[in-house]
């Protein structure tokens, strides 16, 4: 039994090096073969160079595990890919995908008889080490097959994955743990900017933040990675105001507005990351000529 | 019977015009003395150099009312003013001062028999034609005797003007007043920024905001004000993105906290307003850097 | 030269009696035909049961106007409509359809040569008498063509009416306005609860905000509105806490989203109306849960 | 070297039994003498029935700690107390009192030489057994001296505790600390909603929180505790969906409108604790009355 994993980025690298030294047979694919062969080399796996030679190269009834960027990239792989697979086969989707468009690939899938999968991988950078959080969708036969392999990825064989519910739910929940880690940071950094402007009392940031590590309430991981950045630099005088945001703290946002439940933290969460990428300027430019416009207020650069 | 006005700011200024046109005698004092003489020559008001000259000037009981910025303008001008006042003089503070200072300072005022009103102005640079809405707070008796004043004052004999309650409810309504302003304005400038965002459908704002004046629900004075400062400029592109922000939408938000009512639409107008002053940049920094930590993300300016 | 309107409701209805009013010919359908007979009776207008009686009774190039529901019950007056009608007819949807519906219908119906234009109408029950700010999009020449009726249902034959731009721009448009709608409304509740809150000072709210309506910067019809209904009775004891929302509310948060705009005021307020529906309870619980979790804190009704 | 502890609440009685176990004397007062009785028993600790009683039973220069109700139990106990200490004494406040109202006691007490320690204590129920974090306010040497306790009472000796600054910055600390709280919960609260909402996938909330706790971005101690009662039950039926709030929830917000740094967050998940204890109910009201005003909209209990 093999798996396929197309993909090699920051979490795909990393996720096949965690499946290998779980000792799983992995067969690699990159748009850039370079990739794939410094991993065949590092890891042992398999490197190859197009989808064809993976199809071949994979046990049947084949597994293959896309990580790839959402959007256009997984679209185009699985429209590539679903004219090679066989009844049967299983296609995992690893990315962060809209839980919708996971849905009706999945039942676009099933009318080949091909299994969809859609799995919520979390854990950044750290998951090599520390294992990955891994909540999936789809049918529960298929499911027992790649659990070997989820096992492997997790952070323990009985812990951190879940079956969450059918095709759709594991982005669902993925997307939703977004949502809630936009909440979270931006909690920290309302509170972290706090202490900072009480510059009266000149706190120490790496060492409060180090100091709630330990038996406070918000003890978390999210914590134990500010306070190791703060520990290095507290001004951050050097750090861009800009904050991305990405498709699943938008699609929570959307979702809370599509089931009608008040969601305040998480939508204020993302839209201070639009205020901080410049989408403030236009709206904040109209309030100063309307507050010129009735009270005579100056304009900056008027 | 006349009225020591001190202040001649945009607002004093103008309020002093207006009277003078209602016919009242109207003794006014500026710190600069240039602006009292001006207005003198321009309306027959009489001008006064200093409070003790004033006071002579009023007939009594007397009436002050003064036009100076909240905070310590405010009271020094009490400070001073008090021990010059007798029994039954009125001291009506039309500036914007935080309700419990008034409340303070009526109790104080009242020990030596000085009736203290605090009256909230509404109107901006527009009141000199259109009148000022005049909330105030204080006792019945000495609100009498500045009815006539505050007639000419108001848009009309019997309209837009109010007996609120208690010292302090006339400042308490004029916070609120401009706590619901605050976010009616954030309310069109997030709608506008959707109009304009909306780039390929190419739309006017100028002349969709002069058409909402027009039968629509949104129809208001702050729209007015906007559908015409549009028509010079929609680009704003000369306009920094930068708002200030005042004592009352601050204190709205307090008072919410305090009483324990959501209030999240004033909230947010007043913080969407700390954001465009860059009080948003270290939350925004943090963030960034979290990112990275658990992510990767590349940070800007790292 | 005449006009077709189909959906005779609370909108539909008074429409139509103000296009009569203003001279124009009306040819009405409407689900209930007791509803469009009534109205032949005191308009004048020509009442049909069905939209082929409709299609006959209208002179060619025709005008159709409907205004329904948003959702299926337009989609399906559309989808029978179509194939009666013929190129270089126009087709207006008055309703309240989202905008990503129109553009899409336009641009099927585009293809058998009909002209789709959406047409966003603003005023509500006082339209009738005021007159309905309408925002269209759409063709200009079709445009051109539709604007005597409009001219009628507008306030003035020069105000209140705006060709936004393309096909979707109108009902665009229109679901802007409602957004902002949202925020003040949440601005005036927000205010005018604070104000009943401060029970010591013990203050008339119909008095306030009637004295509000003149000379204030919060100026509005919606003031105007409120000041109305409080003079009957300010403790609201015998009104429901639940504040329905609608399809444009929802989708200004939408937009807000997909844009990467930050609209807080728009998003809260649509979300306070959530809450008043009941969809806050479940964190609510949850929340209680949890801080009985960490600090033992007693939960109601455990 | 012993400590006087006033107040054997539900932190109070675990702290002095925290302390026992470390081998330190405790000499304890509560208003309740069965309380100090029992834990006597349980514990060993000295119990006195007045403050008098403990002042004598402690070795000078003595170290007094309190662990009241903020607001007027501490201001009283303090207002005691203060007479019967002596210069060098140390009063250590561990309750969550106001970090103004702190600043306010250590100035006052300083000028008899008592050293006012303001300690902000996080861990809730289960400090007992995982230790608090201790974040203190005050000058150095005073620390130096209350260190042993401290160090007994944190999960480890070199960590968990940190001396923040000066007086004040202890409670500050731990008030931007809660708010950070109250974010982190509502967001968790928030996107358990939305799993729940999801219905068609019927999931399953205590296995997908106790998948997270294992790899995840949002893995902390508050999702622990959420996973721990979810198991229990999810539906959440018999639970009020009624969240109490706390001062420093309150003053949270309100210290970050006096800097003027936006907290949307934070304020956010203060506003919706609020909502849940029936103070949106008014403003739900006046909304219903207003589109009953323009829509003619129905409205409940009309």
């Amino acid at each position: 039994m093999n798996i396929g994993m197309i993909g090699m980025g920051r979490m795909g690298a990393n996720m096949a090096r965690r499946l290998r030294r779980g000792g799983m047979e992995v067969v690699a694919y990159n748009r850039s073969a370079e990739v794939t062969q410094q991993l065949a080399k590092e890891t042992g796996l398999t490197a190859v160079e197009s989808f064809e030679a993976m199809i071949k190269q994979l046990a049947a009834p084949r597994i293959v595990w896309l990580m790839l960027p959402s959007g256009d990239a997984t679209q185009n792989a699985i429209d590539q890919l679903a004219p090679m697979l066989s009844a049967d086969d299983i296609l995992v989707d690893g990315g962060n995908a809209y839980y919708k468009d996971s849905m009706r690939r999945g039942a676009e899938l099933s009318k080949s008889g091909i299994h969809y999968i859609d799995a919520g991988v979390s854990g950044g950078v750290w998951g090599l080490e520390n294992g990955y959080a891994i909540m999936t969708g789809g049918e529960a036969g298929p499911m027992k097959r790649i659990e070997p392999f989820i096992k492997v990825l997790a952070p323990g064989a009985d812990a951190g994955w879940h079956h969450c519910g059918p095709v759709g739910s594991g982005h669902f929940v993925k997307m939703v743990h977004n949502g809630i880690e936009y909440g979270m940071m931006q909690a920290f950094a309302e509170g972290l900017a706090l202490i900072k402007g009480r510059e009266d009392f000149n706190m120490d940031l790496a060492a409060i933040t180090e100091m709630w590590r330990h038996g406070s309430v918000v003890r978390s991981w999210l914590l134990d990675l500010t306070a190791e950045f703060l520990k290095e630099d507290q001004s951050l005088d050097n750090i861009k105001p800009f904050v991305s945001d990405s498709g699943e703290g938008r699609w929570t946002a959307l979702e809370a507005v599509e089931q009608g439940v008040p969601a305040p933290v998480m939508s204020l969460a993302l839209m201070m990351r639009f205020a901080s990428q410049g989408a403030n300027d236009y709206p904040a430019k109209m309030l100063a000529m309307m507050r010129k416009g009735f009270g005579g207020h100056a304009v900056k650069g008027d």
